[in-house]
């Protein structure tokens, strides 16, 4: 099978969004982030800001079990049923790219995905986060540990599994260490026809 | 800083083994994995058969913490000071790769060490294990089973982290989708001179 689709999940402050949409500029892929919310609301009927909103608060407030049926389907259970549609129908629809939104889950079935995780030390993403969003480093650690923790809780409770763990993913890559240059030029050489049919050396 | 050392972290099945001999051949460097054993031994004073069978039963027997004085050292404790002292010795000594012990804790604070995680689903781990070992898939099943839990009961002990999350690798890779020459393939390319200082691409 070839390989159509690519999802990213990354460490807040990594670079993985960058490298996201580097790597689907590079390949000529539609990508998907922030507009997937926005596709998900619209399916669903929810307010796309409100969602963005909701998924900040997650991990203050642990969602309830969506498996126990005297547990209602919350307004963030439907929120991550809409998006996992929209995820399953961009998949169905294209080749593309798809950052965070616990996407290589939802695609976990599909032997037509690569998965990367992408990561680096704490040092070097307070660096880049302090720097984008002009704040003290210790804000930006504060805003990393905060983000982190929500996504970890996210895929926590919709997965049943621990975020980064390297088993979830076909390939993690520390953009600290690699560099994003080398983080992309990593992704982009991965996706090539036939690879998992010919299980070809990556760089010859 | 040039790449010296590279490790390798892997789960009991998934060709770690076999990856790190040939990536060790193909680029003439030292290979250490059994013979470290021998050496801490050595070095200690242990006997290398009690070592080895000693590390089969870490999961069993939680260790005692080496941290806490009320807690004398072990026999294990000092088997794996031992083991690390050697590690340390051999990456001053020259390039070479370096299979488990938690190396890459050991050599966590040097810049001239790549660390790599292989992994597998567990159908494809179970096939290479029964095959190998000429047991039926539920033997073998039981053998992974383990195996990785005596491999993360000892990686967290000794480290106090948790065994296999990407972030304490510089990558990790999925040898049941790459292939074994794909990993191999993917390690050897990383490892060449200068690579860390001019962050380049991986592939180009």
């Amino acid at each position: 099978m070839k390989n159509r689709i690519i999802t990213i999940s990354r460490e807040y402050g990594s670079g993985g969004h960058e490298i996201a949409q580097r790597v689907a500029q590079q390949l000529d892929l539609d990508f998907y982030d922030k507009e997937l919310i926005t596709l998900a609301a619209e399916e669903s009927g929810i307010d796309a800001q409100l969602l963005e909103t909701m998924e900040e608060q997650l991990a203050a407030a642990p969602l309830p079990d969506p498996e126990n049926p005297s547990s209602p389907y919350t307004l963030e259970d439907r929120m991550f049923l809409a998006q996992s549609r929209v995820i399953q129908n961009l998949a169905n629809r294209e080749p593309c790219v798809i950052v965070g939104r616990a996407a290589n889950h939802v695609l976990a079935n599909r032997d037509d995905c690569l998965h990367f995780f992408v990561y680096a030390e704490l040092d070097e993403r307070i660096k880049r986060i302090s720097g984008r969003l002009n704040v003290s480093p210790e804000e930006a650690e504060k805003k990393i540990q905060r983000t982190d923790k929500a996504r970890a809780a996210y895929y926590k409770h919709y997965t049943g599994k621990e975020w980064g763990l390297a088993h979830n993913y076909t390939v993690s890559l520390d953009s600290g260490y690699l560099g994003i240059e080398g983080v992309v030029g990593a992704i982009r050489h991965r996706f090539q026809p036939e690879w998992k049919a010919n299980k070809v050396g990556i760089c010859g």
